[in-house]
């Protein structure tokens, strides 16, 4: 059986005889179909029947609909209404707009909005540079997206994609205090997507790019950053780059290797794929490979896309080919960003001594995470039910803090090593387990310390050395 | 002296001799040079000095520096700094965003973000019009200016903009708990900002269109309503011309005159006297007058731009000529949105009896109000120190809270009529007098007034019967 989710967690309003022993034969039938009872309350007794809500975590949609039908056939009860938890935490939307003064008399309009505002406008007429410090734009971020590739949905565009960007910006405000709003693009054009982030910027102190497609999404990052005085950061690319770079880190500390000695293979040559390559290398690993659909990316083959020809230019090189299950013989570490079950089990007696296996895919792993560590030294998931969760709210609320704080107007590799190490870093030895190569999410110090590592250098222009 | 006004208002700290004698030397000496102290606070006595904030107001900037150089020169003072409230109002900016769903927990990121946000996303992709329901969509408005004619600044751009769009943004939240967000955009281009904004709406209820230049503003509007399944409301328009319209409603109640039997003068061919003007003839108004810096606008001229031929066809029916004095005599209505002091009191009593004055630009009216009260029967200007200020914070919350609530597409002109009238109607009978014709921004009910005004007819399909 599945472990079950509040994700999937409903409330079933029940009409059941007037009889307290139904409710227990509810209980009773929810745990035997699998189901986890959270609450039961009793909202009415009346003499001909009683008013039941019952909470209940599922483990998928099906397993919650099992769940209605088999309390359902209890005698006595009728279900008169399911409640879906996460559908009654969206209604309305996850985010809000507050105005942070007063606007209680004629007094305080006239200093907020019209005549007093103009005196404003006009200091940051004459002096651009104080829109930072007069404005929202000095903590404000827009979580821009075509919707083109939202989580493990695919693209199925801007309007759906919304829910997921106000997440992103209620992550921003309980992790970092910043102020993001969701902008959901009804262009997938590249040109388009470009142009429309350069006409809002001046509102805003940096571009959070999400669940934009590759390759589509390298250009527009690219060129966003020559054109605009904000950062521009795309984080399914850099922060998904950064908290692997940080547990990487750690894992190799558990198995005692180096990161410039260790064969890394690379499964996924999508967004996330590239920029973890492109870290893993700054921060001095040598040989690794990368694997998509068609085997090892080889500078050797001339029937790649440009993407692909340049990430295969800078990798592989002792120009490998072949399969994943080819290329993993004598590696010592996997990073899965590509699709689930793709990677069996049993081949990771096949790499070297202490494998480091990291399964990301989302929601489903390239391979089960209890199955890999019966043969890996450490494993690590995107899953929240396992241990070693790699999430990239580690990483990004406290790049932005740090971005913001500096009034930075770019994102530097330097900053991403030295974000990785701080995340790293924030496992202190003696917490340092195969187990625990990464914080919580809750953590309390990880984004200020993200932040303190973005805004300034600890301990050199570079964390190069110590990744 | 002219009136003092919190929006330039400041604190002054003082060090001074630790005789309290002194204290009262300051406030005198504010009062003698015509400030008004609104506190002052010993916040540290020792024995060599003092340390007192003194807060006061002045009329404006030069005048708070005079302040400052009186103070300064009373004997044993030393002005240690000043603040200007207002600058200190805008530090960080007037919004915030805002978490609406708790962050404490896993399971509670389970819900909010992945993987659970993933089942509302999809929800939405089967079914799009549910976008409303489960996203900030259904509450949200973008505040989308160019830059290009703020407040009375004139061509700012969009950085300097900022501050009052935020301020729009926090009195949409105020009067309306609505969540609006600013969006300055970087170009000046018609065809770009209507691209900017097809590309950003997706999520957003509505476009509140905000100091954007005319003529551009027009066909930026009319382009975005014919492309858009939102409604788009240039608020400097149809904000300014509900408002017109309630109080030239009541106005007329109080000289007792009839909107279909008055001349009305209206100065100033721009943004809002277009909108004004239409709004009048929807409301059953016949004879309306535009004049501009060239004098009356009449459809015998041949020299007029397309936008100012169109107003020449649609007004001026006697076909009359001239200045904009030549056009006031026997005119029943005058009604300002142009420069400051275009209109000599003097001419008043060259108007029909009971002559009715609405002096209306920012921040200098197009005469003194107190000046034409001495010969107009109702003076209306958009000034916070004299009766009857025509202030846009009357409609555009009301307008939008209807149109979200609604889920309106659109905005129709029956929609601004009935909103008008709504305003006027909220002027009781017993209440109404020449210095009383339009109610408080404060008023407790107008908003929701308006709102049921434009999400449902009142009384019948229009309110032009009643305008």
């Amino acid at each position: 059986m599945a472990a079950t989710a509040s994700s999937y967690s409903i409330t079933m309003r029940l009409y059941t005889a007037p009889d307290h022993g139904v409710v227990g034969a509810v209980a009773t039938q929810i745990a035997a179909s699998g189901g986890v009872v959270t609450a039961i309350d009793v909202t009415e007794s009346r003499h001909d029947r009683l008013v039941v809500d019952v909470t209940c975590s599922a483990s998928d949609a099906p397993h919650s609909e099992e769940l209605v039908a088999a309390v359902a056939a209890v005698e006595g009860v009728t279900v008169h209404k399911v409640s879906d938890r996460t559908f009654l935490l969206h209604l309305g939307g996850k985010i809000s707009v507050q105005s942070k003064v007063p606007l209680r008399t004629r007094d305080d309009l006239s200093m907020a909005y019209t005549p007093g505002v103009g005196r404003v406008s006009m200091a940051i007429y004459n002096n651009p540079e104080d829109v930072r410090k007069l404005t929202i734009k000095g903590n404000s971020v827009a979580v821009v997206t075509d919707g083109s590739a939202v989580l493990g949905l695919g693209n199925i565009g801007p309007g759906a994609a919304l829910p997921v960007m106000e997440g992103k910006a209620a992550l921003f405000k309980r992790f970092a205090d910043i102020d993001a709003w969701p902008i959901c693009l009804a262009t997938q054009d590249t040109d388009e997507i470009v142009r429309a982030v350069e006409m809002i910027a001046p509102g805003f102190g940096g571009i959070n790019l999400e669940d934009i497609a590759a390759p589509r999404c390298f250009e527009i990052e690219r060129r966003l950053r020559e054109s605009l005085d904000i950062p521009v950061f795309h984080d399914d690319q850099h922060g998904t780059a950064i908290v692997v770079l940080a547990a990487l880190t750690n894992a190799l500390r558990c198995v005692t290797k180096e990161l410039a000695d260790v064969r890394i293979v690379v499964s996924g040559a999508g967004a996330a794929g590239t920029a973890i390559v492109t870290l893993l290398l700054a921060a001095g690993a040598v040989d690794v490979v990368v694997v998509d659909r068609e085997g090892a990316l080889s500078a050797d083959d001339g029937s790649l896309s440009s993407a692909h020809s340049e990430l295969a230019a800078a990798t592989n090189p002792r120009r490998v080919t072949g399969s994943l299950q080819d290329v993993l013989v004598d590696a010592d570490v996997f990073v899965g960003v590509s699709a689930p079950g793709i990677l069996d089990a049993e081949w990771i007696p096949s790499m070297a001594p202490k494998p480091v296996v990291f399964a990301l895919a989302n929601p489903d792993p390239e391979v089960d995470p209890a199955e890999a560590g019966k043969y890996a030294a450490v494993v690590a998931s995107g899953r929240s039910d396992y241990p070693n969760q790699i999430n990239n709210v580690l990483a990004f609320p406290g790049v932005f803090r740090g971005l913001l704080d500096a009034g930075a107007e770019d994102v530097t590799i330097d900053m991403l090593l030295r974000a990785a190490k701080a995340i790293a870093d924030t496992v202190s030895a003696e917490e340092l387990h195969p187990a625990f190569i990464i914080p919580s999410v809750f953590h309390p110090d990880v984004t200020k310390r993200v932040a303190a590592a973005i805004s300034g250098p600890i301990g050199g222009p570079s964390g190069r050395k110590d990744g």
